[in-house]
């Protein structure tokens, strides 16, 4: 799993969002309040929001976030990840440990670790936990 | 790959290309121009076109589409399209046969071959082609 991840407010604008993600090289960030993740939000979120329904750059980014955010445990196995990505139709999944987000884990972290990987290792890799 | 490719054209509407993706559940389309492939775009674009780059959603495809595209022909192994998946940076490659383009290879496409997959079936895959 990547631990680059970021929060903002749910205020902030579709706009300022995009400018975070964008300047920090980050597919997607997370939205947080009182000190929980209440949702995260992707540039295909973004896309659509602006496109299909009808929402402002200047829109509060609560508008459009994905809410709740589906999260797993650190100990989770990596194909159970994969699994509910695929049961969910989604890219990314938050790691949460005692209530605070650690990270998340999305399809093209898994790209990158499957293609650098020999046949024997990927059966071990299955079988291991995200956060190793 | 997925067969399921769409074109438009390069003067297309950005919010139009966006209609088009989200009706047709694609994740990308291509800009065709006199029988040519010209460029590729994704959400992703739209996404930084609207908030980043000053675009709205009337400009025309063109202007934010990545072009020229990245393609290989079908009989490329798939390791081969997950390393230039990788060195270029993107999630997509475009399949192109004679001129033609076939289809779509994205990171998603293969996150799904290889969590169906054993350990025994996964080496095979590496090296077999994209169009099988």
């Amino acid at each position: 799993m990547t631990r680059n991840i970021k929060f903002t407010s749910p205020d902030t604008s579709i706009q300022e969002t995009a400018k975070i993600m964008y300047e920090n090289h980050l597919p997607s960030l997370l939205i947080e309040e009182n000190g929980d993740t209440i949702g995260i939000v992707t540039y295909d979120d973004i896309a659509l929001a602006l496109t299909i329904y009808d929402q402002k750059i200047t829109s509060p980014i609560k508008e459009i976030m994905s809410s709740p955010v589906v999260s797993v445990p650190s100990g989770t196995s990596i194909l159970k990840a994969v699994e509910l990505m695929l049961d969910k139709k989604i890219h990314k999944i938050t790691i949460i440990d005692n209530g605070k987000s650690q990270g998340i884990i999305s399809s093209s972290d898994l790209m990158v670790l499957f293609s650098m990987l020999s046949e024997e290792q990927l059966y071990g890799i299955f079988k291991s936990q995200i956060s190793n």
